[in-house]
């Protein structure tokens, strides 16, 4: 679709471009059709308008559900064990159960050596699998880098774990020197990590800093919060085996709606069965087991998390993973190019680049932006074309500040999220100079 | 549609009645799309069997949001606080926003002194308003009563909360005897207590009981767990206003694919914003609060519940609400003539009975077992002609067992659940016949 102009936009600007009046009267009685579908078909004009825009965030916004519209005349709930199955029979458990081999296989664990379930999103697969780490370790300690996703801090407090926060490297990667610092500090109780695997944080670097540091397997449980990442990593050629229970983690959740594509978020939380068998209760009245956090739980997700990697297959999914990758190098090329502060990671589809100033340009390319810094996150429906877009106008806006501030115009220092080496303020582009 | 026979019914008889092979191998190069939408067709064919043969939960199945699979094409997530908004700009809070608005107004609290959101069902709703209320008195005491939903027993655990069982009545209200021993028990400890408006606890007793125990207002935290009676209570005429901020309750839960019915489950919490204000904190990277369980959340479902609100409007619902409990009367009545032992409590809609026997049965009509009882809900697509289905069937069976065992029948006996008056068993029924 043709790309909307900013003059437009702001006729759709409010927080999600929705500006009808949507409230509902105690006393109505009952809205009309047709006034219902004028609602909807705004604001799907709306949502058009920002869909193929979405730089920031990473999600696919690039899938085609239209088969499964069939499904939205049932109320489908896989409340309980998926493996157990329940006794509400509008459930999608078979789908779940495949969708969920499919990731064990992934991530190299046996179907009988495994247990897991397709969840509401990351976060409740993060709650999922630190509560199994506590459950192992009562007493544990959580350890968790400060690059860690945001709802790992509110895990931590609503568990009531005492959590330690790690320091990370400029790549984001957790500090395994002071990681060991603050075990040894610790050392006395068990260990619950969160890894991220996002900020590529090294598993085996982490693994051989416990035991440096005296913890022996059965005092560790490692959490790997792959949220994005868990799909793409195992895809590419190039990179080593990062995520594998034949390493000794406990766990490993990812985002369903993420790479995959969904149209409601969704996750899958992958842990070994042995933990699993003393840490629920039978639940007659749904005929299964109370193993999952929610409960009731989303029928539809494991359809589309089934349907989307059924329809791409392993070398669907291979080719979409290099090409995000190779756009987001084009991407880092440009900037990088057009003097721009920018860091891409290898293996990686997130480029970290000088935060725009104009809060309108950041907003009309629905960039995430944390202090100095913004992100693109280059996924399956960021094209050539839209990088090329964003570029040229953000760097029309960018001389624009320059020209409107007379010269006084800085970018933005950034050496302390990205290093110094991939900084173009002022002081920092001049040590490039010097090191050229 | 025309309800199957059982012998149709054995070919769809796997958990979900799909017995297609789901499996999706690690190598599979991508499904045809003629292969895909034939699994889904037959999936769809075997949900419709199963469809309008559900009895035992609470689910309203009577539903069409065709108008809405537009919307599929989108990923929409309202990740962070409903009323701060989001940097993600395809979300759907303006429609959440007026959704809780109607909540809130129903349960009479003021827009400006409420918080709450659309969950992923009443048991994240639950989750939410534990903490809540735990946020409030770190050291307080959980009370729950015994018909409390299973999910509120699994918080207790995950929340690191002491928790007390409070029994419960023949109807399923909260023993407020009990309650006040227990109380009396942990007297120097701020009290947390779950209420189950779907056994209908009486509000204000507990409240009573919470003040003639020595409890002042700023020493106890209410949590009503109204799941599915949330919504039907305020628009039954006969019924007294049960659910109201004007008494000192902190939160109310609700599901909302129960009543209102939506594919995916979802629900509803309210709790005083005077709670929120302390215990979240600023994420800028989705430039919002993470005040919520699950972060990022479904934004289609709160266009769901806004939809099916706006379409039925107040008197839709009223008109549904009074159907579904004159129906619930009439099964109650054809149980009770049959000489089936029967509980219908005032102003539900859920009849308690006799367990059938026959397991298949129970599992063709959906029903929801526990122990010597069984449960038939009645939904807006619950027919009188349907549960004349049922109930022929069922006392065909009971019919059938009787002969099977040579006279040796006896009836259960469920007086433990709903009272001797309601019971008829062998023992019970005489009973009957002397009280005549």
């Amino acid at each position: 679709m043709a790309l909307t102009t900013p003059e437009e936009e702001k006729q759709h600007n409010n927080n999600n471009g929705c500006h009808m009046n949507l409230a509902i009267s105690q006393y109505c009685t009952g809205e009309p059709q047709a006034n219902l579908s004028a609602v909807i078909n705004h604001y799907v004009h709306t949502l058009n308008h920002f869909n193929f825009r979405n730089l920031g965030y990473p999600t696919n916004q690039n899938f085609d559900y239209d088969a499964l519209a069939p499904l939205l005349q049932f109320h489908l709930n896989n409340a309980g064990d998926p493996f157990v199955g329940s006794s509400f029979r509008l459930n999608s458990t078979s789908f779940e159960v495949s969708v969920l081999d499919w990731f064990a296989n992934l991530w190299d664990i046996q179907k009988n050596k495994y247990w897991g379930y397709v969840t509401t999103g990351g976060t409740e697969a993060n709650l999922h699998a630190i509560l199994v780490g506590r459950e192992q370790f009562p007493d544990g300690v959580l350890y968790i880098s400060e690059d860690s996703h945001y709802s790992i801090f509110k895990i931590a407090r609503i568990y009531r774990m005492q959590c330690v926060v790690v320091k990370t490297l400029f790549s984001g990667e957790i500090d395994c020197a002071d990681l060991k610092a603050t075990l040894l500090h610790h050392k006395d109780r068990p260990a619950i990590i969160n890894l991220n695997i996002g900020a590529v944080d090294d598993i085996d670097l982490v693994i051989k800093t416990l035991e440096k540091s005296g913890f022996s397997r059965d005092r560790f449980y490692i959490h790997c919060d792959a949220a994005l990442f868990g799909i793409m990593l195992p895809f590419l050629k190039a990179a080593p085996k990062i995520i594998s229970f034949k390493k000794p983690i406990g766990s490993v959740s990812v985002s369903g709606h993420k790479f995959l594509g969904c149209p409601i978020p969704c996750g899958v939380v992958i842990t070994r069965s042995e933990y699993m068998n003393a840490s629920s209760r039978d639940v007659e009245i749904i005929g299964s087991r109370d193993t999952t956090i929610t409960g009731s739980r989303c029928g539809h997700a494991p359809i589309f998390l089934w349907y989307a990697i059924k329809k791409k297959g392993s070398i669907g999914i291979q080719n979409e993973v290099e090409n995000c990758i190779a756009n987001a190098r084009y991407l880092h090329n440009r900037l990088s190019d057009a003097g721009i502060g920018a860091m891409l990671n290898e293996h990686s589809n997130i480029v970290v680049f000088e935060r725009p100033l104009d809060h309108e340009f950041s907003s009309r390319w629905n960039l995430a932006c944390q202090g100095n810094i913004a992100h693109v996150v280059v996924m399956q429906h960021v094209t050539i074309q839209m990088l090329d877009s964003f570029v040229t106008e953000f760097l029309h806006k960018r001389s624009f500040s320059r020209f409107q501030d007379y010269g006084s115009f800085q970018p933005l220092c950034i050496a302390e999220k990205v290093s110094i080496a991939n900084c173009s303020c002022s002081m920092h582009n001049l040590y490039h100079d010097c090191a050229c």
